[in-house]
């Protein structure tokens, strides 16, 4: 951890806060080394690493529950680990704290930490602190996987099934019910609300490794990612009525002046997109049904580029939903 | 790397400014995934890990050299690496980058990245990119060490030697140069600057490792890295006329009210401290002096907690510099 020890308030966030996220790992000194030593002794594994950052005004506001914060910026990471196939291993903690943050919002931040990572099964291996006019939260996870798995984005055989992890579009509507853009009664609000604040992971994707030929988060909504993920010579169709929605969501829909379309490309719901052979398709669905995760094929890959859909569906509209511009 | 392809802005940035510095290793995916592995496969060896950041303003000024900032982000980066007797292998990029930012600086910038890259051997794996109203550059990076040398800042014996390299106070001269604090004539100026826009980090950590008790490197001024090493034990001694200053920085502090007390505290000048037992001072000098790095005894570890000075020095009056507050 880079720590500027003479600084009572730094050292007050590290000790009060930080170092009981270690777990006692030998390898992270106590944070009191500018560096730490990654402990990874698993024959026949190797590391997998991503990172990924949440912004204040971008991807939370600044007086959002600090908890939410914490689960934003560990499921955006967590996310990216299970895509790969893998199983966390550690991570890294790059906070850029602007003045507002005060001991109570620590506490709840590194509380909520502490939670997912007991969870999981992770560790805080570093980081650094430093100070911001917007709080940035950036963090760089460590992951597992066995040696001889390789999990691309983008490869995969004509006629592929298609399948995702979950419910479409949940996190946008919370997000637009905070907006004020739609509403509807209370329990239907608040239960939206918390799937905006509050995302998680899809653990299914290290379960499945063995069986799949790419799998993505969804992070950009459902037809941004999946775009990502086809490459030069095949596209995809995609059945319409087969996107999987929630009843709640389908009551949304209903009442306000909004449409599927608007849900196609909304922003983070962290369900899996997997692109497997057909041969597979069995033995994935028994896993997810034995884990309790719902998985949905809906569509296949086919020998013409693009995204396309068994139904008209009025997708020029639809802006896609993007952290950098 | 984290990346959003949609975006021909973003797209650009990695196809054509970053995806050259990944020295076309397999395991970054040639930066279309969104994670990467880490293809660490040195037997007897283990990853060390450090991350540390720059921001605008604070560590740099807003229209400083892209040559610079990319100079400073990796420096403060292989320093750590090197500090822990590391060599550097391989790290991650997290760019926030404002709406000034363009492709001349890009340009600039990654073509910095590459040729330092190449001087010291080791790839870009990936990273991400972000829109920020303020440039932050952060960095992972990632380094070898053999399995059972484990470097701690803070463990030494009494008695132990105080040794630093380089010189001491030249960046910070640079700085106050520039902010126009002191002056002298042009070729020194010109020097000066030149140590505060691109430090170099000290490459002795590694080729010393076997003989050292604890290493740090100067990032936050001799006197500041030196207090963070001393742990509740034991102190240090410091024979005053032993701290090494170039004989250009002797005559600015001869023509300016500028004096030894304000480059003890001084920032980023990147050398190592080093405690190591007496008994290893001769391999130590003869390892430096084969690599043609100054190395200078500047004090002990004695039985009296606090850094201790040989003569008398005004160091109340010298304000740490903090990165954090």
């Amino acid at each position: 951890m880079k720590l500027l020890k003479h600084n009572l308030s730094e050292k007050l966030i590290i000790n009060k806060y930080l170092k009981k996220l270690n777990f006692k790992n030998k390898g992270t000194f106590d944070f009191e080394n500018d560096g730490a030593y990654l402990d990874f002794n698993k024959k026949n594994y190797k590391l997998t690493v991503t990172t990924d950052n949440i912004s204040e005004d971008i991807d939370f506001f600044s007086n959002d529950d600090p908890k939410s914060i914490a689960q934003k910026i560990t499921t955006v990471n967590l996310s990216d680990i299970f895509a790969m196939g893998a199983l966390p291993h550690s991570y890294l903690l790059n906070l850029y704290l602007p003045n507002y943050i005060n001991e109570n919002w620590l506490n709840l931040f590194a509380n909520q930490l502490k939670k997912i990572q007991n969870k999981y099964g992770f560790y805080l291996l570093g980081g650094d602190l430093s100070k911001s006019n917007k709080l940035i939260v950036s963090s760089t996870f460590f992951g597992s996987i066995k040696k001889k798995l390789e999990i691309f984005q983008n490869k995969f055989d004509l006629y592929d099934d298609i399948l995702i992890t979950g419910n479409i579009g949940e996190s946008k509507i919370g997000l637009e019910i905070l907006k004020k853009q739609i509403s509807s009664n209370i329990n239907l609000n608040q239960y939206f609300i918390k799937k905006y604040l509050y995302p998680t992971p899809c653990k299914l994707g290290p379960l499945i490794a063995n069986h799949v030929n790419s799998m993505k988060d969804i992070s950009d909504g459902l037809i941004g990612d999946l775009a990502d993920m086809l490459n030069d010579k095949y596209g995809a169709l995609i059945n319409v009525n087969k996107i999987p929605l929630s009843v709640k969501t389908k009551k949304i829909l209903n009442k306000n002046n909004f449409r599927l379309e608007d849900l196609l490309n909304a922003g983070d719901d962290y369900g899996l997109i997997i692109i497997s052979s057909q041969k597979n398709r069995n033995k994935i669905f028994n896993i997810a049904n034995k884990n309790n995760i719902n998985v949905t094929l809906i569509g296949k890959i086919i020998n013409k580029k693009g995204i396309h859909f068994d139904s008209h569906l009025d997708i020029k509209n639809i802006k896609k939903f993007d952290h950098f511009f």
